[in-house]
This record gives structure tokens, C-alpha cells and sequence, in this order.
């Protein structure tokens, strides 16, 4: 058995220590990192992997492209995946700023309190990179979905992107507009917007007289949801609901599924050197941790 | 006893992907990869490696020079055993783009079906950087030889120089010119010219009347030899002569015994502080591999 | 017990083999190296160290900053240190060119000889990285210190800057001036010039006639005090006075002991996540490996 070798590709001009700690700690033996990596610069990296390893031995070679530019490491996975051929590939895992695994991390957390199917969902600050991600992962999962941000512009598009791809009606509003109304339906309640900007103040937390679960993922103060703290972990939040009070969870308290999940994604593309994981396939292993068999979606 | 540790120097801006999962797999501990390294830029990293361990350790440390980028390896080599001084000094290994693995895999593959001394030998796409170590390494041990290339000056320029290092007579031809008089006369032709050059065509292979083994060492198809496929492998070349059929390898045919050959070198680094492996030195290795206590040249 | 991982950061375009080799020997499993390191790109690589092991598991990370341009690195270490909040931090060390480890071994070296307490101390060069660590150590802990550099107003300008710091009466000559009488009173000389410059000729070593030791700690030849060997390891200093020779140690000869404080440092980092290794704090790890429970000073 080979030693397992992960080529961490990262955009940025350092690579990311965060990733390459989580590596180890997933049982990586050897960690080739790159910084300031291209698309163009990634295909001689990926030959090196394709072209090193025979046999059996080639599942314990992998490729993990991240770093804090998630469109640039997007462009980056897409070029290794078209750069491997027939069965000549390896396992190629995505998760630039922690996107796919903070997105599974907050569905899965979601789904602890609400049944999806049965729910109403609405994403605040939907079109950044984690955003995308989550309205993405709960669009066909969730009874219905609302994609909310500071521009409905914005939202449209990104309704509209979501809905032909996942086949579900999804809602767009913006900040303002008609959010009120959305909230007023919502279990669930999670937020990915820009790091210090409040997307929902208290009033409008009052509001969310249905909701089951609200999640706040901006890491950096002041969070999204006012009154959510970074690390409020299932804390059942007063003065909504007296009969069912929803819970609140801050990003720090769901970074310990985020982690497992990152861990277990890692540990993923050792197993078959099909393995490409971006989000929809992330989740699956999320879903799996959370000991169940099927998607609960 | 210390660990293994490994100073990979590439002058090509991100380090080779493939030069350092062979080193982990030929048993090396930790790797210390360096991009966009000149000459001037590694006098620092080779004095780390000379002042950091003492007395036996310092055999546990050696350095790799590779990249994709020969005439850059080349300087960057010469530069690392200036830099050493008297029983100051670690191993050190110098294989760009392959270049002397593939060249010494090449000779020691043509040797398994062809007495070299009693043979006469072509070498196309002769100028480039692995057909000039495969001339190089044939020189002397093959009973005569010839190098091509596209340039009579260049094939010329290129003899002039092996005769006088090797004190052995070379002829120098050109594509077309009296190409087909020598190859009517070789037992073995190996090919290594650019890649999507295709240097003797399915005609020019016929004239090999009486050709042991045809080698072809472009990893980019197409081939330089019309018939030859990548993953030939002793395959039997009919047509050319019924009594005594000659014998194809295509790079990846080839390249089983490259890699055992770079293993191997790789490992003879931290035998001694001594070793200062080129071309030379690697074909000694490979001898050693074919199970040969002697140089068949 | 999570793996021992070590963030190597480095304002040099190509991180040192030195520190790298010297980390991997001191028991580290894991080497995340940077090279071009500012204050700034270091932000996002300490919060990898912070954010991705808890619990006890935090101490297993550890960050070194290094390379050869002191100012840089000092530059670099005050904001890794800016950047931890509360017991979110891990150990870091700071030892560009080795001068934390080396003015620590020069001190320690000293102290085998002659009772500091009770000795005048001389160090040339004192303005250099070194020479400012040394004089800086010495401070408070030498019966009385003379700093001496080319320039008289750096080397008042250092005096000022110590005696402030550690409120110790320092005097500061230039070479000539009345560096002779503070030579002639010195039972300790340690010189830590530029490389290539002789601070000490061979009369000016005659009239050091109370001297117990001298160390020279310029690597590069010609040493900084004539009559000194590179080797130089306790040798035995003749015509200085024939009673109580003095001994010399040359850059080799303290080049062991700087070689175990560096290591012992190294291992430090990883028993607490408090642990700021400067000067003071590696010379205190110094004087633990000579066997001394209390600080000689």
C-alpha cells in the first residue's frame, strides 16, 4: 500500500495552512502544496499524479484544490477534471474557503430540527460563495426555498441558475421587499452573508414565528442574525415562540460537523480515484455522519 | 540514524509534482520542494543541507535537481557540487524532465536484445535533451553509432562533442541525407525526438533490415516511429524480417524500467555523500537493476 | 495526540533548508513551509494554526519564523504574536540567522569560563543581529558590559536602547577609541561582526590581559578576531598571559551548543501554546541544557 500523497492546489500566493493542517489530520502522509496556481499551472501537477502510481496504487495519490478565492479554485477544478483521462485519474476534492464543507454543515445542522421536505427555507446573503452553496444544496430538499440578497437582481439570477439545474422553484427576494413575508413561513432560517454585515436585526428575527432552526455562518463579527452568538450551538432562542422556540446556531457551532465533514471528504478521496467532490456529493458524506442512510432531503 | 530528507531544486515555478511522489516512494522521509530555483537561488538551500547534520547524518540528506526545464537543471547541478567543499557534501541527483532515466532505461532495454558492442546504433531526434544522453551513454559501448537530427549542423556539432568526451568515433546525419544507409545497418534505433514529430516513417521501418530492437521515447503521440504504440512493449514488429523479427517499445513500455532506475537512484543518494549522479552514473545503476555485475556496453 | 506540525515563515523568496532540516531532526512530523512571508500574508497562515486543532490537540501546532533578513522576521513575529487573542494561539519561535540560537550558545559558552557576574564583558560588533542579541543578553547579567561598534553613535545609540530595556549601566566605545582600556578590563570577548571584516587584530588580542575567553562568531572567514580558528573549541589562547591563558572558541566550536539550544527550542514550542521563544527566553532553555536550574547571569 502506496503512502497517501494529497497535491493541494491553492490559488492564492501562500496555500492555505488551514487545509493542509485538516489534511493531516485526515491521515495524509505527504502533502505536496502549490500556491499561486492556475488553471494552465495545474496540468503538469495533475500529470504528476496521473503518471506516478500504477495500479492499485494510484487511489493513494489525490488532489484537494482550496484557498480563500473560490472562483479561481473553481476554474482550477474544473481544469484537473478535464485534464485526467479514461481511468487515469485521481480523487479531486473542492473546498475553497470552506464553501462545500460549511454548506453541507449547515444543512445537515438545519435538518437536525426541521424535516426539509416538509419546510420552508430561506438563505440570507445566497450569492456569495457559501450561499450559493447552501441554496443550491436545499433547492429540491427543502419544501420550498427563498434566496435572499442585497440585490434582487442578483437573487433572480441565481434563482433562476438553481432552479434549471436542480429542477425546483425557488423564490428570490431581496433585503427589504417582500423578506418579511418569506420569514414569516421559514423553519429554517440560515444565513452566509458578507463578514460584517447584519442581514436580519431583531425585529426582524421576531418575525420568524415559524422557524425551527436559524444558523448564522459569517465567522467574523457582527454576525448576520442579531442576537446569534459565534457560539450558539443548538441555544434555544427566547421571545418567538413560547409554545416551540426555534434554536440558533452561531458559526463556531457548526464548525465541528464542518471539520468532521472536511475530515471525511479528505479521507473520501483515497477510497476510489473517481471520487470528485464538490457540493452535492460532500453532503452525501455529511448525510453519512449523521448516520443516514439516505438523503434525508 | 536520521530520517531521509530530500531537497527537490526546480527551476520551473511550481515544483514537479512527479519528481516528488517518486522520491516518497523510493523511501524518502520529507521533502523540501523549491520552485523557480537559479543557480544564485540555491547556494542558501545547499549550504542547509551541508550544515545541519554532522559525521554519518549528513548521508541522510541529498538533493534532487529536475523540473522540465534541462539546460536550467543542468546549471542549477553544476552550481550545487560547486557550493560543496572537501567531506562537506551530500548526494546529488540530476534528472530533468526525465532525461537520464529515460536515456539510461533505454540503453539498458535495447541491451536486453541486442549485444551493444557488436551493434550498430541510431539515435533519432539525437540534439534534444534525452536523445543527447542516449547518444551520449551509446557512445563507446555500441560497436558504432549514429546520431540524427532534423540539423546536419547541430547532428554534427553533437558528434564533434561526444567523440572527443567519449574518445569514440560517431557519424553524423540528418533526416533524409544518408539516414537510410545507417539504419539499414543498425540493430538498434531509438528514437527521442519532440513530441508530435514523427522522425521514420512506416518506409523508413522496413529499411531497418536488420534491426534487433526499435525503441521510441516521445510520451506524445504521435510517435516518431510510424507503427510503434505507446504501450509497446517487446512487441514483435513483422514485416520488416521473418527469419529474425525485430522487437518494439513504445514510452510507456519503457517506462516500467524508468522508474524502477529513478527508485533505485533516489535511493543510492543516501548511500554516500559521493554521489553525484548524471548520466553516467544513472546507466551504472540500471546495469546494476538488469541483474548485470558489469557495464554490457 | 494529533502530529506535530510546524509553520516554517520565511521573508526570503526561497525558505531555508537550515531551519527546515533542524525542525524535521527536532521531532517535527509535519514542515508547512512559506517562503516571501510579510507581516501581512502571515494573517491568514496563523489563523490556520489557530482555527483547525482545539482542546489540547492546539499545542501539536507551532510556527518558526526564520530565514536570513532579521528585521523582516522581526517584523513578522510581532504579528503573529498580534494575531493569537486569549489562549487561541500556539507556540512560536524566532530565530532569523540563527541569531537568537546563537547569541544564546555565545552567552552560555562564555559562562563556562568566567563567573558573568563578576566579569566585564566586551562584545564587538554589537550593532549586527547578533552582536545586538548578545549584548542585549549579557545586559544585567555581566558585572558590566562595553558594546562596541564601528560607529560610535550605533553603538551609544544600542547602549541607550539596552540600559533602558534592562536597566543595566552599558558602555559604548567605537573601534580605536577607548576600546583598548575595555579590553584590558574584559574577562569575556565575544565578537559577532559582518562577515569578512577583522575587528581584533593580533595586538589588540595581546592586550586583552584579563581575558578568560573570546568567542568569535562570524562564520565566514576571515574570522572577526585574529588568531582565532573557525574550529576553534576551548583551545587554549598562548602569550596573553601565561598564569590563566585564555581560551578561544571559534564559530564551529560553538556551533554544537547553538545546534542543541535550536533543537531544544524547537521542541519547547510543542509543551505549550504560551510559548514566545526571543532571546530571553531561548537563552533560559540555554542554560537548562547546561545542567543549571538557575540562570548564571
Amino acid at each position: 500500500m502506496a503512502s497517501r500523497v494529497l497535491i493541494q492546489l491553492d490559488p492564492d500566493p501562500q496555500p492555505s495552512t488551514f487545509d493542509a493542517i485538516v489534511a493531516i489530520d485526515s491521515g495524509v502522509d505527504t502533502l505536496l502544496r502549490h500556491g499561486s496556481v492556475t488553471p494552465e499551472a495545474s496540468v503538469p501537477l495533475v500529470h504528476g499524479a496521473m503518471f506516478t502510481r500504477g495500479g492499485g496504487e494510484l487511489a493513494s495519490t489525490a488532489i484537494f484544490v482550496g484557498g480563500s478565492d473560490v472562483a479561481a479554485a473553481e476554474a482550477v477544478f474544473r481544469k484537473v477534471r478535464e485534464t485526467f483521462f479514461g481511468p487515469v485519474r485521481v480523487g479531486v476534492m473542492l473546498d475553497p474557503s470552506g464553501a462545500n464543507t460549511t454548506a453541507a454543515a449547515a444543512v445537515v445542522t438545519a435538518a437536525r430540527h426541521a424535516v426539509l421536505a416538509e419546510s420552508h427555507a430561506v438563505v440570507l446573503g445566497a450569492t456569495g460563495p457559501v450561499g450559493r452553496r447552501v441554496a443550491g444544496l436545499l433547492a429540491g430538499r427543502a419544501g420550498s426555498l427563498t434566496v435572499c440578497s442585497r440585490s434582487l437582481e442578483r437573487a433572480e439570477a441565481l434563482a433562476g441558475e438553481i432552479a434549471a439545474r436542480r429542477s425546483a422553484a425557488v423564490q428570490a427576494v431581496s433585503l427589504g421587499g417582500s423578506l418579511a413575508e418569506s420569514l414569516a413561513e421559514a423553519a429554517v432560517v440560515i444565513s452566509a452573508g458578507a463578514a460584517g454585515v447584519t442581514l436580519l436585526d431583531a425585529a426582524g428575527v421576531k418575525g420568524c414565528r415559524k422557524a425551527r432552526v436559524l444558523i448564522d455562518l459569517n465567522a467574523v463579527p457582527p454576525v448576520g442574525i442579531e442576537g446569534i452568538l459565534p457560539s450558539d450551538k443548538a441555544r434555544v432562542l427566547e421571545g418567538i415562540r413560547e409554545d416551540l422556540p426555534p434554536v440558533a446556531y452561531g458559526p463556531l457551532g457548526v464548525g465541528g460537523t464542518k471539520m468532521k465533514i472536511h475530515r471525511a471528504a479528505i479521507d473520501e478521496l483515497f477510497v476510489s480515484t473517481e471520487a470528485a467532490l464538490d457540493a452535492e456529493e460532500i453532503l452525501a458524506i455529511a448525510w453519512r455522519l449523521e448516520g443516514d442512510s439516505t438523503d434525508r432531503g
